[in-house]
């Protein structure tokens, strides 16, 4: 087996599931497993399932274990990339100060590297996705909250605090509205889908009239989906949030273009699933907002790995820290 | 002579006087010549005028052109590191598309790098200012208007169009007020010292009483420096603008925060001259916005090189395009 068929192992670990790969040296997934998370089961059985994916997959596949160049695991913070630990994690709830990369480098013998799963993303896109073949890209996520990576000159910018590239909490409105972080006017709080939804829902609440409110009755709550699709069948109220997000997402897009001036900006995260009807909008915002000074406004495009770029990402920064020699 | 006595020429180029300086490895001034720019003439004599400046400068200080590794040309932009180009500039009336690159390197046979005067001054403090010994710093300079550098690992940040580190045009209120770039709500336009002037002289001329008052009619303008003695003497007009353009810097240091994660912010240009009073209060803003997740704010920190940032940059990315191998 030559180099060419080398693999590493990337690992997705989210709230709710986890997904392991094999990923070639040119970032195709040749094999994947997932399983549901539990974190409230703590980090020692969650990391124990990631080593027997790990087992699994190198089963399935029927490859040696010296095949294997490493395994990076992608997994929500605040976490440290330099020290391999998760501080804590909204969605993996009780865990904190787990030594994740030193619990898999035992468990499974491989060299292991932690990433913020945010970071990942954005390295998968770089990597084989929306962004590849250019050297700098931010990516947005509009998941539920707003995530976020920068890749520059093919690499991750991480910060000094490890914390670089967190621009859902950059001040787009000081003094505005609250937000979780502890900050007022992130925005996260006015473009991320799920404050979208809890501004519909908070407005139906008080009365307003909208196509949406059957949906809340019967469910109790509802995404980003149903906003765009009640925006586009022509609710009043369900328009108006959308164009709202939209063009904050706009303005987090031109704070990107004066901080990082990236080639490329790539939306990921359900919101996304919507494509032109928020990629024009967005567009529409970001020629009236931007300055007229330059014309360097970044490309914006949609992501094309969706959510496997979290476990292509994975792979990827394993096999990148494998090639500079830093994969511990 | 050795290695150690070689000498790279910085040349520091601003719409009221050029300063053209040797430089040591070490990044020591050994010798320096100033000029007014009378930028009015041209560019073709203000380039003759920088070429005998050189000349000057080798001359003073008897070292033989062999001796010099090459000159680093620091000025206002837009301008392209890449193509040697100044495309315009406020401050260089008339001037475009200027092949300043090529005319030096023509008129004093060294090899040339241009760089934007901000980038520069961000390096310097890098390389031997504020933020000697961290690979990673923000530069804000609070001189008229709001500049600003970033330099991430050793290296300043450019950016695909070669705009980065634009951070005076992030928004930070969006449909907030005009800025002559055309966007409305930058953060220059609430925290750079020209606008904070200009607040205040807009709310005298609507009658507000205060005894900056004095000073604008004998003056017919003032700067903020005016504005510091007046606030720190108990003017409530004037600490109300110190207090605002306190805030809003610490707004754009938070999106610096989470954008760049840098360890050191320095911060430059006039309005530092009043040092803990702005310094203090800065950082007072900051700790009460920033977000309570992650103690990971940069420490902040007032320039020491001054207004020589600009020449001493300009000869440090001399010496370090030298040394990388990319002075052309």
């Amino acid at each position: 087996m030559d180099i060419m068929d080398k693999l590493a192992v990337g690992i997705d670990l989210g709230g709710t599931n986890i997904t392991a790969a094999l990923l070639s040296e040119d970032g195709r997934i040749v094999q994947s497993v997932s399983r549901r998370t539990n974190p409230e089961r703590g980090s020692g059985p969650v990391i124990e399932d990631m080593a027997e994916m790990v087992e699994e997959l190198i089963r399935r596949q029927s490859v040696s274990r010296d095949d294997i160049v490493g395994l990076g695991i992608g997994a929500p913070g605040p976490l440290s990339h330099r020290d391999g630990i998760i501080y804590k994690a909204a969605n993996l709830p009780g865990w904190q100060g787990v030594r994740i990369r030193r619990g898999l480098l035992e468990r499974t013998g491989l060299p292991t590297v932690l990433e913020n799963d945010a970071n990942a993303a954005a390295f998968a896109e770089y990597w084989v996705g929306a962004g590849k073949g250019t050297r700098e890209l931010v990516v947005l996520t509009l998941g539920t909250g707003l995530g976020s990576g920068v890749v520059i000159g093919g690499e991750i910018l991480r910060g000094h605090f490890e914390n670089a590239g967190e621009l859902g909490h950059m001040i787009v409105q000081h003094g505005g509205r609250q937000c979780e972080c502890g900050q007022r006017g992130c925005l996260e709080v006015y473009a991320s889908p799920g404050n979208v939804a809890k501004q519909a829902i908070r407005r139906l609440k008080e009365g307003e009239e909208s196509s949406m409110r059957e949906v809340y009755e019967r469910d109790g709550r509802f995404g980003s989906r149903v906003i765009a699709e009640h925006a586009r069948a022509g609710d009043k109220l369900a328009n108006e949030l959308w164009d709202e997000a939209c063009y904050y997402i706009a303005v987090g897009i031109i704070n990107c273009q004066h901080a990082f001036n990236p080639p490329m900006l790539v939306l990921a995260g359900g919101m996304t699933k919507s494509g032109d009807f928020l990629l024009s909008r967005v567009q529409k915002y970001m020629q009236e907002l931007t300055w007229k000074l330059l014309d360097d406004l970044p490309e914006v495009t949609i992501s094309i790995l969706g959510n496997t770029a979290g476990v292509i990402g994975a792979g990827g920064v394993a096999w990148a820290a494998r090639n500079n020699g830093t994969l511990g």
